[in-house]
């Protein structure tokens, strides 16, 4: 296909294509002429991963580099796609590393014995969240966390079916970044919706 | 206490305990003279849960009127307060009204049996959050959404517990604002530690 019919195809305007070109986040098409290219759907992939990760990932140009530098050969195992999409999406790390995590922070994850290394950046950010809602007043005992712990981990299982499904690294990838940023808001929502429904139960029960 | 104690209890500047006063957000003391007015226990926990809605639940004085109004005799229900504290925070529901809401979000609903009611303003900002998801090329195919759903209701259990915890009726509207605005950075991180712990647990099982 033709870079027209590449932006039709994903969506994404030409002057955009010809920037992702510029910038070597799209491959350069094979060339039919002197200023013709001819695109395939490996193209239309690329271009789809590239977009889900600006418009909805928020990842910036040199982040896309270092996602599609992990996805070249050697092909990174799925576990390492999603340290790699994590490491990338911003507000998965906190600016300042991690050395300073709260103690507290650790131990609550060690509790959880999951296995998840003590440098993740997602426990910075865990107990980030956990000191705030503290300071506002909410007690938040570990034994409540440890549940909402539990329930999230049953949502991890469904997240990570969801990437097992993908049939390329490429899409993987964007199953990954698309699924963490806009499910975070469908959760949110649910969680909302099921507020009310456990509410209602017990009132009426 | 006077008000320069009422500030120091509370973490609010006198500046701003005169704003809700003026406003009407807080009680006026019991006057002591012409200049000074004694604050008691009462004061502190309203001005705690002030400083909650407009501080971390985004909560403007409309709102907070509003919130405040319920709270007042009749004494509602820890039902209603939930619905009267969703209503206020920003987000809740949508500006244009939940009239025109996608028919699958109440299919999905009505399919989940949670009893909730058609027009609850979650169901809109669910249909909202999911055609998004989908649009950027993420499949989320019903039944994923519906484990989604049974992993947020163990989530509602445990904020409905907190809730249930509360001594008075403006600490249970503190609970579910913080709880409910400030809960959720805590579960979205534990949502990403959790999917490291399960990527890791599949590619090593």
């Amino acid at each position: 296909m033709r870079i027209s019919e590449l932006a039709e195809a994903t969506g994404v305007p030409v002057h955009t294509l010809k920037y992702y070109l510029r910038e070597g986040l799209l491959m350069p098409g094979e060339a039919t002429s002197r200023t013709r290219a001819e695109y395939g759907p490996q193209h239309v992939e690329r271009v789809r991963l590239v977009r889900a990760l600006v418009q909805h990932g928020g990842v910036g140009i040199a982040g896309v580099r270092a996602i599609l530098d992990a996805l070249e050969a050697p092909p990174p195992s799925r576990h390492e796609l999603l340290g790699v999409a994590h490491g990338a999406l911003p507000g998965a790390s906190r600016e300042d590393g991690t050395a300073d995590v709260d103690p507290w922070a650790r131990r609550f994850v060690e509790q959880l014995d999951w296995g998840v290394e003590g440098c993740a950046p997602a426990i910075a950010r865990l107990a980030d969240a956990v000191v705030q809602a503290r300071a506002a007043g909410l007690p938040l005992p570990d034994a409540d966390l440890a549940r909402y712990a539990q329930a999230m981990r049953r949502v991890a299982e469904v997240d990570l079916e969801v990437t097992e499904r993908a049939t390329s690294a490429a899409e993987a990838m964007r199953t990954v970044v698309i699924g963490t940023v806009l499910v975070d808001p469908v959760l949110l929502a649910l969680r909302r919706l099921a507020q009310e429904a456990e509410s209602a139960a017990r009132s009426h029960g």
